[in-house]
């Protein structure tokens, strides 16, 4: 993806792009940016900026075709660029995540989870495998010397008091970015980087606004 | 709270809020905003500024109390304020939400949750009830009438499919906030404000950072 796209715009072409998935199952071959803007209640001209990105150009009086914008978006954010990633607890947000059947559309592959259950370890879920906390780093070696597959991004689930130990073995297995959804700001090296998924703010934010 | 506060600094304070939970367990007594700037990444003086907005000072030399710090941010961003809410949807993600520990702490008072799966109605999830989908006007009534609590935010983990649906059964039960998890753009009423939070957008923002 370009760099070029601010992150606010990433986050409306998502939200374009699932209007425009919703249009396509309900058959609507064209829409256009007034449709977009409405349902987003933001305005029409943001709309089109942000499709511009795109190179997409709509035809007077019919506006986008669906199909169409709904591809470019696709290609534009890259979501055919599969990512790898771990998934670091099995309870009930990390089973969320893994079975997000939006996250493989848009570009991010779990392809394990790990958890210190014993008995979540070696079932499936999603048809991913749970493996114990401990063979973190043999996984990850495994994924890149048989599977040809460099995991660099791993999703944090685990209770707070897990949080930073779990990212000492990420460090350790060379995971280059951890989405961290615990309430935990982790400590970890320079060329880490961490995501906090602050639900909270995202909370207080919303409702203070 | 006040409007003054931007998202961004919300977002932050939470996150001081977390490192000083944490230094508050591990006996900490007291905590300098550089130490906190380096544990974020970011500048001391953006955390300096954020916590002048608690009117919280620091000593020379010792940093700020940790306990006093910790109660100025819950202060500030008004976390005694209990905000009712209502889950729809007790899936993974929907109970992940029900039994996160720290929206009680943070102002969110989950009091129901609400799923169309005969084999969920009426158990509970960490102590709240759950009630068919039929019966949200009803039991937001109930909770106004008796109880005098009004449930003005709804957080919606439901399917996708039943997006759409689930929101005009919280138009109609007045509630006035959605928390959107669903991968749908919901069309809702001018005075109904909808949050969506793009979990994908989060995540392709910061891989593409």
């Amino acid at each position: 993806m370009s760099a070029q796209i601010s992150g606010k715009a990433i986050k409306r072409l998502i939200l374009y792009h699932y209007i425009l998935s919703d249009c396509l199952l309900k058959g609507n071959e064209y829409i256009s940016s007034q449709q977009i803007a409405e349902l987003l209640k933001i305005d029409d001209s943001q709309v089109r900026k942000d499709i511009a990105l795109c190179a997409a150009s709509g035809k007077s009086n019919v506006g986008y075709n669906t199909k169409e914008l709904k591809k470019s978006i696709e290609q534009l954010l890259g979501f055919k660029a599969q990512k790898a990633a771990f998934i670091l607890g099995a309870g009930n947000l990390g089973s969320a995540l893994a079975k997000h059947t939006d996250f493989a559309d848009y570009g991010l592959d779990i392809i394990a989870l790990f958890d210190n259950d014993p008995a979540k370890i070696d079932t499936l879920l999603n048809g991913k495998k749970i493996y114990p906390l401990s063979e973190l780093h043999h996984v990850a070696t495994h994924e890149q010397l048989v599977n040809k597959r460099k995991v660099e991004i791993a999703i944090l689930t685990v209770p707070a008091s897990a949080a930073q130990n779990s990212a000492e073995l990420l460090v350790h297995a060379q995971i280059k970015y951890i989405w961290n959804f615990t309430p935990v700001v982790l400590s970890v090296p320079e060329d880490v980087r961490v995501c906090n998924e602050n639900l909270v703010g995202n909370f207080l934010d919303f409702t203070n606004s």
